[in-house]
């Protein structure tokens, strides 16, 4: 099996895409990365996963961005907004894709991958503009001139396989190739149990994803 | 003044590219990762330097790259060789400038800063892929499509002011505008006092340079 690695954050999008990944036959290398994130319980769910879903491997880095702040999940005086704003949101943490593909590329040099994974989406996304598909062709070049492999002749690919599918495409994808829903955490403020807040962006685009593809919703919400 | 983000890793070209940002009338913020790297003394060096330099700001966010190693840098394992050697070398850390990029790229969005320096050198440099003029324009390219400054149309430029010069060249222009080298740590196994080794590829690049540029060397060699 050819090593890929794949970036879990511990949310529906990425379960579903280390879902796809083993399923196209890779040996699963999982990276998170604990950037002090407000919602700590992702981090359980992305241990969680990477063993339901069968990687190889789990690494947790630590990163510390609340050493630059600047986003309602990585500082706390920024609240996360509980109905929908219009233009990039505060939940945007600067440079966080380019921060986590930086840290795939490294990883993925050194066990010899030549394929990253990541979950990013561009439909029913939060307005982030290092989801979109220009970002991720424009990494992928400088990742090429940026690495030893790339170098000699091996460049890294960065497959970003739902970011043209919609929530409920997705989930409908995920389901097939079994993946539990459940045990995954998309809430910007859940609590320590992984219990959703119902309010924010990214609990809104979960429900409605659930919706569209009409299959039960497994989140668990506070009461 | 305006703000600018400015790498300093503590060695020789990161301080002059320091003084030249300051020269520029810019009001630097000056960043260093300690990324396990064997040569802990540089980041007491970056925090003498940031200091001396006149930087407005020094951070210095942990991100620990032995969680990924690979380097003989960040990999004990790995011995930083003490001959001169072909290709990329065992000290090249996968990913490293796209990493220290993209930490001074979320950071520059958050201060407000429109300008990184890093003082990356194609001339002298030790073989590294992410030293090279086509990487840093590849990152930029990148970084208009990933952050929020750029959709907005007021996108980062980087800057690597010495990355055409020789070794010489550079310490000419350092000295000019009044670095003290002595304050600085090139070697890649400099001991906990800042001394070196003397034999590393950084160690012979650095001590040619004075010679190039006519000047007294500064470093303090191990005995």
């Amino acid at each position: 099996m050819k090593p890929a690695v794949v970036l879990l954050s511990g949310g529906l999008d990425s379960a579903t895409v280390l879902a796809m990944a083993r399923a196209a036959g890779h040996a699963c290398h999982a990276l998170s990365v604990d950037y002090g994130q407000r919602h700590r319980a992702e981090l359980d769910a992305a241990r969680r996963l990477a063993c339901e879903l069968g990687a190889v491997e789990h690494r947790v880095i630590p990163l510390d961005l609340r050493a630059i702040g600047g986003s309602a999940l990585t500082d706390d005086a920024i609240a996360v907004p509980e109905s929908p704003t219009t233009g990039i949101p505060v939940t945007y943490v600067p440079a966080r894709n380019t921060l986590l593909l930086a840290l795939a590329l490294g990883y993925a040099e050194v066990i010899g991958a030549a394929d990253i994974h990541i979950g990013v989406n561009a439909v029913d996304y939060s307005g982030y503009p290092d989801c979109r598909p220009e970002f991720i062709a424009a990494f992928q070049a400088m990742a090429r001139l940026a690495t030893r492999a790339g170098v000699e002749g091996a460049a890294i690919t960065i497959h970003a396989p739902i970011i043209g599918m919609g929530k409920g495409e997705i989930i409908r994808a995920g389901t097939a190739l079994g993946v539990d829903y459940g045990l995954t955490v998309s809430c910007y403020q859940a609590d320590a149990l992984g219990q959703a807040c119902g309010r924010c962006d990214s609990c809104r685009l979960r429900r409605e994803g659930f919706a569209a593809a009409g299959l039960p919703d497994p989140t668990r919400y506070q009461v």
